[in-house]
Order: structure tokens, then sequence, then C-alpha cells
């Protein structure tokens, strides 16, 4: 089985500085009530490890996302851009970008369209000052990536902001219909509003769905899978949100699940590559 | 096994303008969506193949609601009784009024059930400029439906209005409560807030859960028929939303749901020709 | 089986003027509504028959629940304290207060502690006035009880108040975040609102859930029980609000569930006792 990992932060630059990797007690608190042991690769902040993970995994390819937040910490375009470059073939890169001055945004998300980044990433409730996903200061931002058919992620799920009002699908919603065009990633599935974002997947044909960990053996879990068995089979999308889950143990977990074997491959690989115009090997 | 399909849309009249049959390849998507063909009498537009459909179903007897909309587009309580009149005990009408002027909507509502229908329904997100379900200009006609014990359909589950927050569950939970006395059929179920219209039909004894179509393998699908197996098997009630799901197809299925024998019996028809005083063989 | 169960209202003092005494045709639809016969000592509002029906369960202590409120009546802090006086070792008490004077509320929770209250009940919908859960009033006395490291039993679910929004998990999320420290029971499990509260628990660690009966072939009952043979295995509490359910046949319902039998045994006793500091036997 070939992968794509729809969310990877690998222990490498700016990640390093991330809750994720300085607080290992907290990230392994966090991974041990999803029901997995942490990722030898994170405990050890090994690349060299984490890259014989992927192998393990079946996983040919990561999606890196930069990160502005104050809470978890920032990632730069720059430092994904140089992890891309260091690792050929193996990472694609998400832009992220500061929503309080539009046109720095948008030039920062043209230089980062130009330098190879495959699409751009959208943390409403996890930036420094939290906004909702439907925030005003977002639709210049929406508008041009939706001018220019650039994928976004827009991250409105789990931990998405200081409450879970920051997950209220109702946002989410809004912003798919206001831009039809727009190809929007949920990523970590809107949890826990999952037949919330169904209903709004089932109405929006621009909505893709990203579980993510939140997939594994939450609430939930068995509606994620009957729709990407059904009308979403085009439009789920695989992620671990390593380190947060191992890769091995989680595609090894997803392989067994009752998805059909067509459906199977579309999301753990056609419909990411299709979405992102990649063909990893 | 004999039916009354709580919500039809047969291929006459004003319904030929809307949506649903002006924009075939919309409504078909949806339904293959949903995991039905679309029914030949839609496509063909053919009321004799519905009629056959119907008997094939084994649906007696069909509501036909008047609709104000936009979106969808509009069907007049004139039409409604012309094709009521056209196909005698076949179909019964449920009123549509506009709620912007209440003197005209409630001289509207009495004119209709001096003619014959059996309800009201009231589509709040639906209305050329949208409402939500608890709007203070809807509490008139709620108030006068309520004191002439005329039950209301009120449309609040699936693409209620232009975004997810017209199916929050906290406005009809409002007139459920305030209209205490008010016999409420909350069409489409409120889908996708299935845990919570089961919590406000547990607690409030005159609301009645329509699921239709979104009863079909989506989420919420095993709420639904838990509590119409308990608590609710008195206030269930089946409908195809035809066009946008085929009768027979839908039938077939739903007869093979794990509901008892009684509880399939009251689902299908006996609480539909209760609540609204009809018995059709 | 050794329980502890942690909301019972015995047939005593003020109880029995409330509504779940003073009507029994009321308490008992809704006690047939969750699938269940009324109590024998319910409906005969016998105390030595409640021993012998918690004898019959396994119940060894149950956690007795002032109140505020006009809605469901109210029942003082004297009376729960002598309830508990008159049977020594069976009961523990919560203390209830009016929220709308905190130097009167903090007076009396410092009383009750004092006399051996174990913790303090928060009904937020309940109240004379209804306000939610995250009302500036409250934080006075969630800061109160954080800095004496009290419990707080927070109502925030089943019929909470006027209508649904007084069970948004939002409110409730707030308040968890805004007290870290703060043990917060979510009584009757923030129902209908079931992955939310799943969620928040899986992001506070000092949420506790206790769904009560609407555990009870509610929906989101596989659920709440995936979470309590998971990460909520130490934070899951066992609870009848009898006399709403009868204690030996949601007893015995609820030892045939999927827990592992480690996990029952916190469910049922272990949670509740580390929780409050209580070894009953």
């Amino acid at each position: 089985m070939k992968i794509i990992d729809f969310r990877v932060r690998p222990p490498l630059k700016g990640f390093l500085d991330m809750v994720m990797f300085t607080k290992p007690e907290r990230r392994d608190r966090f991974t041990r009530q999803l029901g997995f042991e942490p990722a030898p690769s994170a405990t050890e902040r090994s690349m060299p490890r984490l890259l014989d993970e992927m192998k393990a995994a079946g996983v040919v390819h990561g999606i890196v996302t930069a990160r502005v937040s104050d809470y978890f910490g920032s990632v730069s375009n720059a430092d994904v851009a140089a992890i891309v470059k260091a690792y050929p073939g193996v990472f694609s890169g998400m832009a992220a970008v500061d929503p309080t001055n539009r046109r720095a945004a948008i030039a920062e998300i043209d230089a980062a369209l130009a330098a190879g980044f495959v699409g751009v990433t959208i943390e409403p409730g996890a930036y420094p000052v939290p906004i909702y996903a439907d925030d005003r200061r977002l639709y210049p931002i929406y508008a041009h990536l939706e001018d220019r058919n650039v994928p976004v992620v827009i991250m409105t799920g789990g931990n998405a902001g200081p409450d879970i009002s920051y997950s209220d699908p109702v946002q989410l919603d809004r912003v798919a219909a206001d831009f039809p065009r727009l190809r929007i990633v949920v990523s970590h599935g809107n949890w826990p509003w999952v037949s919330h974002i169904i209903h709004i997947a089932f109405r929006r044909a621009n909505v893709y769905v990203s579980p993510d960990m939140y997939l594994h053996e939450m609430p939930g879990m068995d509606d994620y899978l009957k729709a990407a068995n059904g009308f979403l089979a085009d439009r789920f999308l695989f992620a671990t949100a390593y380190p947060l889950a191992p890769l091995q143990a989680y595609a090894e977990w997803f392989a067994r699940l009752p998805l059909k074997p067509e459906n199977l491959e579309k999301c753990v690989y056609r419909n990411a590559a299709d979405l992102l115009g990649i063909a990893p090997q």
C-alpha cells in the first residue's frame, strides 16, 4: 500500500521548537490517549528513524505544514522549504501566513507557490490572536486561493483553538459556500462534529475531509468510514499528524478498516495526489 | 406493507419548475450521493410512472407539500390543491405561506384548511429571505396553528438554509417548548443533529421526527432507528422526499431495517394517519 | 460488584417536594421512555425499600445532591445533611448554592464543607433564573472551589435548562479551560452532545463524565463506552439519577456493558471514591 500522509511534522528545524517536540511528556500523553505508543523517531527526534518508519508504513510522501502560532509554536515557510529541498521527492510543503496583513499574506502565498509549495494552510484558532474560519480577514486570502485554484487546508478540528467553538461547523460551512470553487481540506476532520462535517461535505463538493488521528477509535469513526465508503470516497484523506500518531501503527490499523479496496487506495493515496497534482512513488 | 409517504413532490404543475425537476443532473447527483439510482418517473417526469412506482412501493398515500422559496423554487397552494383534486384519495396537501405578512399568512392558512389541506409547512431557511425556525414573525402563525390543533411541518434538516445554522436544534427546541400543544413534524429530521433532535423529542411530546432520505446510510441512522424502536415509536414518520429518493428502492430498504414489526407499521403508516386524522387504503 | 451511585435522591425530606416525587406520572413517563419500569421504592416513596434496592443493586454508597431550582423544586443543604446523618456511611452530600450572591454562596460552601459535604453541585440552567455554565457570576464560586481542591458537579446534560442551549458544550469547555485544576464532574454527561464532551474530556484532564440515565440505550451510548474503555477509564462515573432510573435494573444492565473488568470497577466505584476521597464498603 502506497501512502501519502497529508500532515507530517518531521523532527527538523522549526518543528523542534514546537510544543510537540519541546514537551515530549505532553505529546506522549496525547499519543497514548489516542491508544498508540509514541514513535521511536519522535522520542529520539531522529530523522533517519522517521525515514525508516515512513518506509515501514508505506508512506511514500508527506505533506509538511508550516504554522503561525503562539500556542503550538511556529514553523516558517523557509524552514519547510528547506526540509522539502533536503529530502527530494519525500515531502511537499504547505505554506502558512499571518492573516492580519492581507497584502503581506498574499505576497507570501505567491512567493511560496513560486517556490513549489503545493497549497496553503490556515489554522484560525491557532493564530497568536485566535480567529474563526469565517473571519473577514481571511476572505481576501480565500478569494486569492480560489482564483488561483490553490487548495487550502483549514484546521478546524480537535484542539482547533481556545475552546470548542473554534471547530463549530457553521464557520467552515460558510467559507465552503462563499468560495464554491476553493478546494478545502478540513484538517482534523472538524472532529468532534463528525455528522456535521459529513453533512457539509455531502452538500459542498469542494470540501475534503481529513480526520487524521481523531479517526482512531474516537466517536464518529464509523460515520467517517461510512462516508469514505460512499459519497466521500473521492474526498477523504489520510494523515497521521505525526508525531502525534506514529506512522506505522496508524497505517497498519488504517489498512484493516472496513474500506472497499478501491476506496482504501483513494483515501491513502489517490485523492491526495489528484488534489495536489503530484504523483509520488 | 401499506405506506404513507410524508413528503412527495409529483412531476406536475409548479413542481416541474422547481430545481429538483429543472436541474435533473443536480438532483441525480444528490440521489446518487444518497446511494440510490434516480427513479425512472423522475427522469421522465412521468406521472403515470410515479403512480406505478407508488403501487410497487406500497405507498398508498402521499403528502404533497407546497413551498415558498427562491432557492428551491415555489409551488403554490393552488397547484397542490389541484393535484390533490386530480388524484382523489392518492394525495393530501400541506399548505405553505409567506411568513412576512402575518395577516395574509393566517388568511391563507384558513383558506387552505377550509379547502381540505391537512396541515401547514414552514421552511424557515428556504424562504426568499431565510429566517430561523424561532423567528418572531413565525410565532403568530405557530400560535394560530396550535390554537386550531393543526399539525405543522417544519423543515430544519439537510440543506435547510444557506448554512448549517438553519438546522441548529436550539431554534426548533424553543418553538416546541413555547407551543407545547402544537404538533410539530421535523422534516429531514434535523439531520445531521441526530442525537440533538432525539433529545428534543425525548423531552417534548409534541415533536415528531421524519428523517426522510437522510436516514439512508447516513451518520445517525442507528440512533434514529433505536429511538424509533423505543420512546419515539409513536412519533417517527416515513418519507422519501421524492424525487430526491426513489420510492420503491427506499421502501424496500426501509422494510429491512431492524424495526420491530409493530413499530415498522407505525412508522410507515399508523403515526402519519393518526397525526393527520386520515385513513388511506 | 460494589457501586457508588453518584446521583441519588432518596424519598425523604425536601426531595418529596420535588417534581420527581410530587408528579409521579411525569416521572414514570420519563422512566419508561428510558426503557425502565419505575422502582417500587419510588412509587411507594419508601426509604426501607430504597435501602433494599440499593443492597440488591450492589450500591454501597450514594451521593445525595441538594438543589436550588423552581422548575425541579429545591432541596436544602440542611435536608441533605440530615439525610446523610440519619444513614451513617450510606450517603455523602453535595451542596447547592444560590449563585446570585457570591458572598453568601461562598459562606454556604464553606459551612457545607465544614459539615462534611464532599463537593458542590452547580445546575446553571435549573436555577430560578437560568444561567449558562460559564456565567460570570459562577466564576468566583469556581475559583473558590479550585483553590480549595473541592470537586464540583455541573449539570449540563439532558433537561439542563429551558432549552438545549443550556447543554451547549462550549460553556462547559470554557469553564474547564479557565479553571484547569478544578475537578469537574459533568452530570448527565452533557448529553446529547456526546462526541463533544468526549472531545472536551480528551483535551481537559480535569473533566469527569457521568452520563447517568442518558447512557441507557440512548444515542451516543457506544461512544461513551468506547471512551470509558480508553482514555476516560479513570474519569467515567456511574449514576442512576434515582428515582429517574431504578437502581437494580440499571446496575444489572451496566454490569453487562462491554467494559473491561478493570474499567468496570473503576467506573462504578474506584473513580468516584478517588475523586471524593472516600472509601465506602
